[in-house]
């Protein structure tokens, strides 16, 4: 395996959640588990005033938190706190970037770090563009040597629209090139969902499967049992299709439809990503009424920084095709929503029934063979299929099959930005968002939220909490919905 | 489901241990689970003296000694018992058979029993002619109304070559038509052996994968841990490839390579059976030598009624070719042993590796995926494949995902006699071997036997308990025993 080099992570919004809940316990997993070099800092970087101390100690107690027996020794938390420094400066003012530039020389120097610099933006959307100007106005986007390097992490969301991705991806490229600027989905830094590639690309029985001709339906979804909580300022102005559907899902639905690459280098993987993207059908003004149903839960208006009269959608099923050889006529469900019955994040591949029903109990559509992948939680890969009922005759009914990952090994995954962080310091953008992708995602989502706008309230449809979203989603028959074997054995 | 008509099963060799051990206990069970109609009765014939109730009590012991737990109530033990009775009677004996008539006649009156009779030939094979002859002299064999029947039920071995298997079927179709003749195998009594046929035909995501195209090599295992044990007299002279293979084992192979019947008829799944044995590739002499080996294990001469110069086989190997559409060129690797180091009875599919490797950690060759139907013991269904190994990168690590039978129900399954003594009572002769479908099998066995007759002690291998059989097995490069990967999680 790759080895990490000698590097600084610069964390602009140091002070904030994501910081204390996620990259710090990520960055410090990979400190115990031997994955850092010696020489390697972290450089916290927000407003609030901490000496390094203050914030060792304030960082101590998340961890502690955060990671409670995934911590093999108390040593291991101090050692790791020693690489943690802090600046406290204000992104938003310009001349703050010197007082940066001479921290960030300083412990190069005294550390004794090579030239090679990992940002990364934990801030609001709105110092996406500043800070990167910023960054080259005091020349700290270039490096000084032959083998330094700098690297952007830019946290979601990626723009709010077509134009707003492509104005920051325009911005970001006057400044870094694209090789540079690892756009962070964390969906792809699960493990389940890395592994929809390993299981379709390493193995001889599910591609010659994985086409039109066997796979009726695919549905990817992914919903909440809780409603907006503390989000309703973020959430009311960007909605379940923002919020979930153009990066994660579609995400998902990338690694579940593209084609083989020529390679499993990280360039070769996202070319086919955005062929996936490139291939998707375009909503017609009929279509995105009769494929797409929105909803927004009860009670929702009156959650706490949203709108009395909002008209954001907490809840989305659109009926997806992608226009290539592969996937022609075979739909995509896609579904999200909050205040659902269950929390539960899965890729479910309907195959075609057999030709001809032989047995008595037999199931008929695409209820038959399935294949779940189950992203989060309880991970796993499970397969149903039709068994002989034990005794007389050849009665069939419908079994499962699970692999689940917590058989193997007592150990819990990893965390997906622990997976993402070390693959930015390697360098590896496999999980990462390219522009093209992006855009390309985007340009599809796009008509839908202009049309969404000029349509207001028309089209919302409202549920209830556990219903599993709004009655007419059912114009769309989705296939988990319309289910008419049981399933015993699950 | 069809129900059972009132009938007489009349069981010749009833003092024997098969009846003790597997008939009664077989219809016990249909009896407590309430599958038999009221007018229904057991006629135990065999020379030792009994009167009924002493061959109910004699009974009676087995049934709890065999069922133990299985036995809801004590209750049924009695009444199951009240439709057993018992005739002192000499098989060899023409004559005897007007006593036998008599008893039947008799019992048919008072007990109100339809002309309808099932014989069961639990007897050495020396008298699967003859007591078939006396029934004809006697007028058994011949109904006396016309919704009557009559069945006979003939247990393995059938025939000890393709001659006096043409012998023996030419005989009883003087007596019975074809479909009067159940030959019984109990190893399609089994449910994992009858679930192969559902697991196939019910799903649409195996049939795509099961041909030339998808699957690399078939394995057929029967291995015991045992020697002969008592059974010196009888295996002496039959050997492994009759024992097991030409029976058994073959069946196993039809299930797994047949083609789709047209209906689930038991005349048209035994016509795809006997396309199968007829497909087979037949071996020349140097094919002999090169795809089979045969084996006999140390100490084998020295167990007793074993001949002490005896070349008789306690193992084979062999490599075996289905010359159709579907498998021209996918060896069938079928093996049996006796003082292997396991028991156990599978099929394994191996399908072929992906045709590019994208993974470091990918398994090449024939390795990679696989499907393995467990017979016995363990009752049970596992896929093995490739996932991603949790952490960073893309490795690839084999896993196993099972269902086990005995998730099903806390009930175990029910016993191969059972299940093929019910079948008999109503009339479904799917489970049974037909005329045609015995003769093409050992028209590919009988040649082998005759070489190796000539042949000697030349060409037979010895081999230690527990090793698996002679080391001249592995120039048939078995897959199993040449897998390169480990399955890490079974």
């Amino acid at each position: 395996m790759n080895k990490v080099d000698s590097q600084l992570l610069v964390i602009f919004g140091a002070s904030g959640d994501l910081t204390a809940r996620k990259l710090l316990p990520g960055v410090f997993v990979l400190h115990q588990k031997l994955l850092l070099p010696h020489n390697f800092c972290i450089l916290g970087a927000a407003r609030t005033q901490h000496t390094d101390e203050e914030y060792r100690l304030l960082m101590k107690d998340h961890l502690l938190e955060e990671l409670k027996d995934k911590i093999c020794s108390p040593a291991l938390v101090d050692s790791f706190l020693k690489r943690v420094f802090y600046l406290s400066f204000d992104s938003n003012d310009s001349s703050d970037y010197a007082k940066l530039k001479e921290k960030i020389d300083i412990l190069q120097q005294q550390k004794k770090l090579e030239d090679r610099i990992l940002y990364y933006l934990a801030t609001p959307p709105i110092m996406y563009e500043r800070i990167p100007t910023f960054l080259k106005e005091n020349g700290l986007n270039v490096t000084k040597t032959h083998d330094g390097w700098r690297r952007i992490i830019v946290e979601k969301p990626f723009g709010t629209s077509l134009d707003s991705a492509q104005r920051l991806n325009k911005h970001l490229s006057r400044i870094f090139q694209e090789k540079q600027i690892y756009r962070i989905d964390h969906y792809l830094g699960k493990e389940t969902v890395q592994n929809i590639l390993v299981l379709r690309f390493s193995n001889g029985i599910f591609e010659p499967l994985w086409n039109r001709n066997y796979i009726d339906s695919v549905e990817i979804s992914a919903t909440e049992k809780l409603g907006v909580e503390k989000r309703g300022k973020y959430y009311d102005g960007a909605g379940a299709l923002r919020d979930m559907i153009q990066n994660h899902l579609m995400q998902l639905m990338a690694f579940a439809a593209m084609e083989p690459p020529s390679s499993f280098d990280p360039e070769r993987i996202r070319d086919e990503i955005v062929k996936v993207f490139r291939s998707l059908h375009a909503y017609s003004e009929k279509e995105m009424n009769s494929l797409i149903v929105r909803g927004q839960y009860q009670g929702y208006r009156n959650e706490p920084d949203v709108s009395p009269t909002s008209n954001t959608e907490t809840y989305v099923a659109m009926k997806m095709y992608i226009d290539n050889w592969r996937w022609s006529g075979v739909p995509f469900y896609i579904v999200t929503g909050k205040k659902m019955s269950e929390k539960a994040s899965e890729i479910t591949i309907n195959f075609k029934s057999t030709p001809q029903q032989l047995f008595i109990g037999q199931c008929s559509g695409s209820s038959c063979n399935k294949l779940v992948i189950r992203i989060q939680p309880d991970e796993s890969i499970s397969i149903k299929f039709g068994l002989k009922v034990p005794g007389a005759g050849f009665t069939v009914r419908q079994v499962g099959m699970d692999f689940r990952y917590d058989s193997l090994s007592s150990e819990s995954l990893p965390d997906a930005y622990e997976r993402l962080l070390l693959d930015a310091m390697l360098g590896d953008s496999t999980l990462y968002a390219r522009s093209d992708a992006l855009e390309a995602s985007w340009s599809i989502i796009d008509p839908i939220l202009k049309y969404w706008q000029e349509n207001g309230e028309k089209g919302i449809f409202s549920y209830d909490e556990g219903e599993d979203g709004p009655t007419e989603r059912r114009t769309l028959s989705i296939p988990k919905e319309t289910w008419t074997c049981e399933l015993n054995n699950k």
